[in-house]
């Protein structure tokens, strides 16, 4: 049975107090929406079908930046979710299979969870995802009669009984699709919000003989996000997860609190993490390799052995080679840095290649871009570049050549070369000292008159 | 009626076990006894008294710098509460309104509560602020009778009934000048300290048929602050209360829990604050920027659609205008950085300004200082100025122009122009290997000889 | 009595999900072993056995470091921990006195307690450390016979009576040598694991009459480590109570939470630490002290008035005397840095003197290494280091002597002279127009021809 997301994603998310559409704000470095198509994406859906509406270039963007797959339909008004998936009817016109309807406010289904929702089709025309809530509050309630989903009781319409049901309603739903809509199609808004309720379609499918079931999962699953201060308890209930994750791996995290992970993160096993430490999306680290306190990194590769930090940062397109050194103050972007090569402080390295063995001193910037263009330092293998050289894009540097302190390289230096662009030092005797006393006497004479 | 404050601030707080004064531990980057006056000051008091005693310099100016109207009197014994306002009694010997007795190592009372005493005092002669402890401990207790305040026990002098009351004193009091110093004249030193204490004035003013009442407010606004684990559990009451605020303001916080706020941070909506940051006092930041992971700010100014950090450091007098990046590893003090002008690594930028659209290229330096006088490095629009820039100020670099990477600065560049300062490049064939085999030469015979 | 320690150290500790040894997994920055060895040194001994076998290799190494007078036995195969402390015989057939068995992974045992078990050796043959559980969950419990220990249950062979007994086994055992090896000779392997027990020793007394006791600790100092979410617990635990103690010891800790400390770590009263702050191994920070946000710090010392950071690193070997200032993306590495000299800015001094009250510009590089061998710099006292001065060591810049900003000084600098060693400025007028224009067209062009 082929499968269609349809992705609730047109909410203003008023609370937020925002101007970045709600489905927007990040969690670990990616848009909440892009967790809810991630989870969705598991079960390998023939459709995607994305519900915009506030923000909804910005949206589209996102969406497709998960997978260009994705298809966009626009909610211009917000009148309820039922509403809201029936702006899909015309791109599914021609599906027919289950579709599976998820939040892009509510990130953290797992794809357990909607595989389960897609099997208990088997016995149920309509499946809904409930949870187990420690405090139900005024989430609607699952009424459940034995095996099959009774009705959907929103609280405010429940009874006392009724109120004591802990089973709640995630507002997930797989049904078929032609049964999907032919039953929104029936939903009203006779109701105090005047609003199309998805949650309808479960009363007027018993209503038809049909069958209705639920599925539950964890409470933590179904998290939905309506103000900055929740999605900071998501960001935290994300990261205690993900530090949990590196342990049982066999990472060691020093002070687990203080690393911050991000969701596609991958670190192996007996690299050491030391506190104070943000990977930005898009990184992977080896085994065995130490990430150091107050490190920075994002969209970056680091190998079996590599010595990273304290202060390191590594941006998109630093590709480190085994045994690698990257130490402090450190920024390396688009470089691939060759095995066991040291850079260990006060230096910038961006579009370049560094060979195995190569020393870079401390200082040491390369001068990549002019105004207009950025260019490439290429460093051969076992070279030595002098403190604080500058070296100016393009340009190449051979194996085992080295540049003198301090010099400004702006010429190819061919292999075991030695590269040297320096003035003589001078030195006038005494004229420190007389320099010194003359801006103090200026001083005195400015405090005088002052 | 107009008001006095009297806030006593004379204690050596023996339990923080420090050379300074209690009252000026920092919370929030100010002295808690700062917290404590602006919280009076909101009552705008025509007179503002503080009494000084362990530090009374150090005290008096910090006093004076929250307020330069504040007048210090000094206590040269601690003889208890009641003696320490005692001290107050001549300076306010011509005044004629109410005084509110605060303290300073009780820096959270809200201006709220303060008023709610002021205007209690309509109905009683002595006012009283109260809390409802979670555990009273062994906090004195207000015995109430009915709306009227009967009397404060001490703990120790306490029923086994009277121990069962949870509204507790805060010491805080509210009274007319010359009541309150008449009370303060009768109160007597019979006690197992020996000290004259300042709630004994409401069992006094009850003898001579005057009513008391009680104000009640937070337990969270009384904590007081004995040691330095209390000073860091009141640090991180009143951090959790400031990220509460910017999130409910409409700020993101990624890990709100390492975001560190000053007591006058202001944020702006739709801004982003990444994970580490540090803010020091004197910081604003406009809408829609975003602060980097590892930031510190102080004293600096950020507009909209600031980018700043990672690693950045922005000093007093940082002053940004929209749309500036700073990256990492770099900081920038007393200069002005206009539109959209970029200063992205390891560069020191002080004393100067930075023209809009500006680049300034890693490494760059503006020495400001010859060892007496600062001065200052000015940088036009739309200017290049190429890596490892060293600008020796006084100089100027006109709109338009640019530097050569690796140039020394110590003259004017006009408009438009291109200055180099740079000594040609020289290469010597085959000299790098042959350096390298003699220093390895070297280290194996030192090897042998050894 | 003199006393030998026998610390079993052979464990693989596959829960870890490591190659590394377990017991030599860190906990503020020393190995789990040390914190081990170090409590059982605290007592004294005259012998220091440690049992290894897993990485028996880096096991013996780890040993050894914490005192050279540890003697290794291999334990081959993993039979037990009385197979474990037999492996000590040979090393202690000569040994007439009173044998401490200690666990490598279980480092937080205190030297009050080992006391405790040493002094109980007056009333009992054997001394076994016991426990109040919270959750004696699945430990083996401790059945007492008045002040007597009858016997060790394992919780799978308790009853349910044994099993509401809260005194639970530590493993920790105190025994005469002679005895404690006699009575592992009698225990057998007739047991569901098939292994030799310690904890059978005290039945196997009992059993010949002898008197067996138990000395009963805080729960906290018994948590034995076997995952690496148990070590990151510990390291908490370790961590808040260094933070309570330093808080004591007059420290100011602007937020405990964020600042971690060394095995070793030594702060000064009235010292402040801001929030975010990592101490290495080998740290002293004298009184009066501030050590701003963001800054690593390992071997070295801090003197009185010390003003460090943010972002500073100080490395092994960095000595600073009073009222030195170090200041943000500033590195300093085996150099001693004599009274009031200040170094504030993006500078690398490695290997290096500099005298007092010396002024060290912003960008300064000292080039202490060729390659091969590392070199020093020496700086005198109340000399001026312009900025982006590049040292190139071995070099000597005498007292009160100048660089120039931007200069590459390769020669020494004799006391109050002037050393400059930069090229001069040239400026052509109008060239960077011409040349952004260039680079702009040809921009155009490609973006034309693509």
């Amino acid at each position: 049975m082929s499968t269609a997301l349809v992705i609730l994603a047109a909410g203003m998310g008023t609370r937020m107090n925002s101007d970045l559409p709600k489905v927007l704000h990040e969690i670990a470095g990616a848009p909440m929406l892009a967790h809810a198509m991630l989870s969705g994406l598991s079960q390998e859906p023939s459709r995607v079908i994305v519900v915009a509406g506030h923000g909804a270039e910005a949206v589209t963007a996102a969406a497709e930046e998960v997978t260009p797959f994705a298809q966009i339909v626009l909610q211009e008004a917000q009148n309820g979710t039922a509403h809201a998936v029936d702006q899909a009817r015309a791109a599914l016109a021609d599906f027919d299979g289950d579709v599976l309807v998820l939040y892009g406010d509510t990130p953290f289904v797992r794809p357990e969870t909607l595989e389960a929702m897609k099997a208990a089709r088997a016995r149920h025309d309509v499946v809904v995802l409930g949870f187990e809530a420690a405090d139900p509050g005024r989430y609607g309630r699952l009424v459940m009669d034995g095996q099959h989903l009774d009705r959907i009781v929103e609280f405010k319409d429940a009874s006392e009984e009724e109120r004591r049901i802990n089973l709640c309603n995630s507002g997930l739903v797989c049904a078929n699709a032609e049964l999907l809509f032919d039953l929104i199609s029936a939903v009203g808004d006779n109701n105090a919000s005047g609003e199309y309720y998805l949650t309808d379609i479960v009363g007027l499918a018993r209503d038809r003989g049909l069958s209705a079931g639920a599925v539950t999962c964890d409470e933590a699953e179904t998290m939905g996000i309506n103000s900055r201060a929740e999605l900071a308890r998501a960001e935290a209930a994300y990261q205690a997860r993900a530090r949990e994750t590196a342990l049982e791996d066999g990472v060691t995290l020093l002070a687990p609190q203080t690393v911050h992970f991000a969701y596609d993160t991958v670190i192996g096993r007996d690299s050491v993490v030391e506190p104070n430490v943000v990977f930005g999306p898009g990184v992977t680290v080896e085994s065995g390799a130490r990430i150091r306190a107050f490190s920075h990194l994002e969209g970056c590769h680091v190998s079996r052995g590599g010595l990273i930090g304290p202060y390191a940062r590594l941006r998109p397109g630093a590709e480190l080679a085994e045994d690698v050194h990257i130490g402090n103050f450190v920024e390396v972007k688009a470089a691939r840095i060759d095995r066991a090569a040291k850079i260990n402080h006060l230096t910038y390295i961006g579009d370049a290649e560094v060979g195995q063995e190569t020393n870079i001193g401390a200082g040491t910037i390369t001068c990549n871009y002019d105004g207009v263009f950025k260019h490439v330092t290429r460093i051969g293998a076992r070279a030595f570049i002098g403190s604080s050289s500058i070296l100016v894009a393009p340009v190449s540097i051979g194996d085992e050549a080295m540049t003198a302190a301090g010099s400004v390289i702006t010429r190819d230096v061919e292999p075991g070369a030695l590269a040297l662009a320096r003035p003589r030092q001078e030195t006038k005797p005494g004229m420190a000292r007389k320099l010194m006393e003359m801006l103090r006497l200026k001083k005195a004479r400015k405090a005088e008159t002052e």
